[in-house]
């Protein structure tokens, strides 16, 4: 799958998300995938159930992954944390 | 699978739901299930990911189900709202 059928997830509203993987799955994908880490995963498990329940029934949630990334030390000397993971991939 | 081996991610920090998967596991649990919805969720997959990467190794995902959840009104004659869930099973 190309990674321009990735969604990443941020910190903009649930409908925006919402709006780009109709757009996508509209443009001829079959399928895509939303992505997120950190607080950000709540978020993309909203955008995934909007686009399913409310406006295409007909995708389905076809693998579910989650997992850790490590982010280098914010200062010099620090010690690098870890930050989880999600990937949701949907296929109409 | 009882509701006994349910543990239910709330506003406490990480490790105390951490606690609660490792015991539910050394008391004999072959498989557990971790809940959370709303905002709860980013913590659900933190609990998830120190437990297998931290603490216990053995320790695999099995399934990994979202879904919605409608909330009665917050006030007289007002609508219902939705929250986003998300059920991670685990088992060793």
């Amino acid at each position: 799958m190309s990674e321009r059928n990735d969604v990443l997830i941020g910190r903009k509203p649930v409908m925006n998300y919402v709006l780009a993987c109709i757009t996508l799955f509209h443009g001829g994908a079959n399928e895509i995938a939303v992505k997120a880490r950190g607080r950000a995963i709540s978020r993309a498990v909203d955008v995934v159930e909007v686009v399913r329940r409310r406006f295409m029934p007909d995708v389905k949630v076809k693998t579910i992954d989650i997992g850790t990334d490590q982010l280098p030390p914010r200062e010099e000397g620090g010690s690098p944390s870890n930050v989880s993971t999600i990937e949701i991939k949907l296929a109409k």
